[in-house]
């Protein structure tokens, strides 16, 4: 299996270890190893080229520590919770609704605990340690519980999303985009979920990195300025009603996607546009690809569209790496209600709308005289007081009663009416959300997967040059004085530009190749005796090991522009000066 | 006070922000807002080329969470403690040390709980809250708890430091770097501490970010290559001695404080240097930065030297913001002792050692007839044993005896001695840690404290020109469409080259330019009626007000070169074209 042989490589090579090994280890975490750091890193950063540096959306980071009441208000405190069940005898925890599909092959996910303890019991199903019965299902909560401060009395918990760090600052992040629509605001960092029992490596990890983007935008308006441009992209949609009709996967362009209303909307339809962009440059191949929506069934009941970017492995069929969705106004509302604090927007209409408005205008002839000391107080008050009002009680009782030390009768004589119009600019409301939430780790894994190739007797990663974890090697030709120190000075010179560069000189140069190839450097530099006599080095591609020969003072700009898709590998011509 | 005027400007423009806010907030928490994520991002990334990229170490990710048994072995279970006291009658918990130092003005770190009570008694120091007598100091945990898995069963705690994350996957690292040292691993990543009353904002947090390096070497070798080329740098030093006989700062080059033994070797000073030269780029001033070495009384039992790099500010005084030690072989030691793991490395010998040695051999013409079936057995034993204890057992007893299934005795005729001269290439030992430990979150204050200017009427951040969040504003100078859509064009075009560029036209030009200084933006390109004309723009300098003209046409070239440093602005000559 393909997962085996390059999970051997990234162990071996240190991209990817399991953590505390020399304690046992514990499922669910995994070490990223040298190589594997740099090359999360790059993706990040990329992440970030993409959503950052060319949509705009500004980064923020905040705790991975949050109070109870944070994640009462999101719901995590009462909805994030898996079906559990106990054995009796031999007391082993499972998740319910796995232990019933490893049975039955069902998916049942989303069940009621009532429903799946039926299951259990209807089929028989027993401990598959000990045989054991099984105790009912219940809900266990899935977050890692801690307790802030020293009296130990405040319950926190590790953050189950980065997004609600985005919503509770929310009023600041207002007024720092100044208080205008749309807007987005982004996230990177650590999340946790208490799995029950991982046993899928990095694939369900307990500690995992997210990278998640909140675009903030006016209800009515969820289009997207650069869809003209994307429109003609194709996609691979699952929509539900296709997979409810067991029907195939559709590749259609984004702008028939919208036209059939198979997405909700033009915004949501450029972010999974992007979203495939972004996995296509990092070595994902179309073919193992899809957009697949939630079903009604597994969709949360505030939003109004839901996709999953699945990627397809050998070893765990096709895994969900992205999931992109309409929350609607689910976020804020909840937490305006729970903190009491105004989190809507401003909304300005395009165009002011005028309303007829009564005003009432005391007659000061008359209320002068008559109400003397109180006169200044019931003119205030019939400002403020709603002339629909003041009418209905002239027309039902003769007057109007404004109660002060005494009461007062206000007859229709002592007011007149007054009909104004007045423009109104705009309203407050809730902001709807679009959020595309990156699963990092298992992004990291897919490239990992897809970049992996075994041609002959050569293995190696085909990384994208911009996230190769190691940029270039620079090897003597042979393990000789001369040869080495202008390997190692030109390794040095690109260090001090940037790049990621190793020297290596232990071995035949044909194992050196092999090594790097393996860890997918996508080129190499070697000195050789023509280099003493030229200043020239040859450049080797990863890919098809083919050799140009280069002036060593073109070192640094063809690194550059190999780096950035500048030029081709196959563009490079040899600078052989013909001694 | 700076300090507010600074954190003001922080707050409003979304630097930092204190998290929660809406739920009341958490004490010893902080949000980075757009602005400030993004220069914790640049500070980070700078780190990186520092020593990931020019030092050639490598970055390794590791989980927050961490099972028990690892942090019994480094002694953070049992010793990463704070003396805590609580109030009688109002139960109100406070630090005894910090409880003691507010009311009497003196120091008491590190004293033991005992005596701390003492001093609270005798100094008849009472609860500032509500005058009432205090318990018995104890010593409180400051790792926040958590339960990993469904059976709640093992505890876990959210790391106090990212070294720890370096010492465990430690026989991978170093089959990673072929057995050699030294090499050096480093790790940027979330820490947590639960303070018992943090007080003191961005400065003492509970969850915070660390960038550690542990450099690996051998405890015979703490020399730098790089030492002769940093032999003259200047450093302000302050020794442990002078501190205690209440010398000054001794401002010394590195050549002289290790002549003077000052810091215990090269490598360490080496480090310091490099720490400095980190802060001065990022606008720290030299006056600002001292060296403390720690005090007999502060220092880790096993460590063998310990500097902490302090930076002076007018809230809180001198802050420790890095620390750097040398750790000697306390880590690899304790969890290889824990884990009962071999975490020796190999070190060969710069020249083999020949030693002398006695091989015992059976004199089969004698053992095989005495021995029979025994024999073979015999002399694998005879083979294997101590040639000293056998000759010690004939000089002492006439025989030797081996134990089978029955007794034999070796008598001196069984065997020959014979001297041979074995050649011994190296031996296995622990190495040491140098540890340069970075605090990441004051770094990020240090450089707002530091970099905040009033001038006049104008309030900026001068922030060096390679970590300022937003890198340049776009401007049309006066808010009309033809100029707009240059603006823009030219603000789109710096984004897709990946600078962080901002467009606005909402106000004066002159109130525009204050925006952009008061958020540190290096550099301002202006749309006027020339740019109508000749294709060029204003380009205007944050620090002095100064402005040049440029052809749009050299803007993507010029903001490279002036973020890189390559060319200064007041080098730049206007392109007027004389029109």
């Amino acid at each position: 299996m393909k997962h085996d042989q390059m999970m051997n490589v990234a162990k071996k090579r240190g991209f990817l270890w399991s953590s505390f090994e020399i304690y046992s280890g514990v499922a669910g975490f995994v070490d990223y190893g040298p190589l594997g750091a740099i090359l999360k890193n790059n993706i990040m950063d990329k992440w970030r080229k993409y959503y950052v540096v060319r949509e705009g959306f500004y980064e923020i980071e905040s705790p991975t520590i949050m109070p109870e009441e944070a994640l009462k208000a999101s719901g995590h405190v009462d909805h994030f919770n898996d079906p559990m069940t106990e054995c009796k005898e031999c007391m082993d925890v499972y998740r319910a609704d796995h232990i019933i599909e490893e049975f039955t092959g069902e998916d049942v996910e989303g069940l009621e605990n009532q429903k799946l303890t039926e299951i259990i019991s209807q089929n028989k199903i027993r401990c598959p340690r000990c045989n054991g019965h099984f105790n009912k299902v219940w809900s266990y909560n899935l977050m890692f519980q801690t307790l802030i401060g020293a009296k130990g009395k405040k319950i926190g918990y590790m953050r189950p999303e980065t997004a609600q760090g985005i919503f509770i600052p929310f009023k600041r992040l207002l007024r720092f985009f100044r208080n205008k629509l749309p807007f987005g605001v982004v996230q990177l960092g650590k999340a946790y979920r208490n799995e029950i029992s991982p046993r899928q490596g990095v694939i369900r990890l307990r500690e995992f990195t997210q990278a998640e983007a909140e675009i903030f935008v006016n209800p009515q308006d969820k289009s997207h300025p650069y869809f003209p441009k994307i429109r003609d992209e194709k996609l691979n949609l699952y929509p539900a009603v296709n997979q409810m009709d067991k029907k195939e996967v559709l590749t259609i362009s984004a702008q028939e996607a919208l036209g059939k209303s198979l997405v909700s909307s033009e915004l949501l339809l450029y972010h999974l546009y992007l979203a495939q962009k972004f996995l296509k440059e990092l070595g994902i191949p179309d073919h193992a690809l899809r957009f697949r929506q939630h079903l009604p069934t597994e969709m949360a009941h505030y939003a109004i569209d839901c996709w999953d970017v699945e990627v397809k492995t050998d070893r765990y069929g096709w895994i969900e790496i992205i999931g992109i969705a309409d929350r609607a106004d689910y976020d804020l509302k909840s937490h305006s209600g729970y903190s009491s604090e105004d989190l809507k927007v401003f909304i300005e209409y395009s165009e002011p709308i005028s309303v007829e408005k009564t005003l009432i205008k005391a007659n000061m002839s008359k209320v002068g005289p008559v109400f003397k000391n109180d006169a200044p107080k019931i003119i205030k008050i019939l400002e403020e007081v709603d002339a629909a009002e003041v009418e209905k009680s002239f027309n039902e009782q003769g007057f109007f009663e404004i109660e002060l030390e005494t009461k007062h009768r206000i007859l229709p004589e002592h007011v007149e009416f007054e009909k104004v119009h007045e423009t109104i600019r705009g309203e407050k409301i809730f902001p709807h959300v679009i959020e595309p939430s990156f699963g990092i780790d298992r992004i990291v894994y897919s490239v990992l997967l897809h970049c992996y190739r075994e041609e002959d007797e050569k293995t190696y990663f085909q990384f994208s040059r911009d996230i190769a974890p190691v940029e270039i090697s620079v090897f003597p030709l042979l393990n000789q004085d001369d040869l080495n120190h202008i390997a190692l000075e030109i390794k040095d010179h690109l260090r001090k530009l940037g790049f990621i560069a190793e020297y290596d000189s232990s071995g035949t140069i044909g194992r050196r190749y092999a090594r790097s190839d393996e860890i997918g450097v996508p080129f190499a530099i070697t000195v050789d005796h023509q280099t003493l006599e030229d200043d020239t080095v040859t450049l080797r591609n990863r890919d098809d090991s083919k050799q140009v020969r280069i002036p060593i003072a073109d070192i640094e700009q063809i690194s550059a522009d190999l780096k950035k898709f500048k030029i081709e590998f196959e563009n490079l011509k040899s600078a052989d000066k013909g001694l």
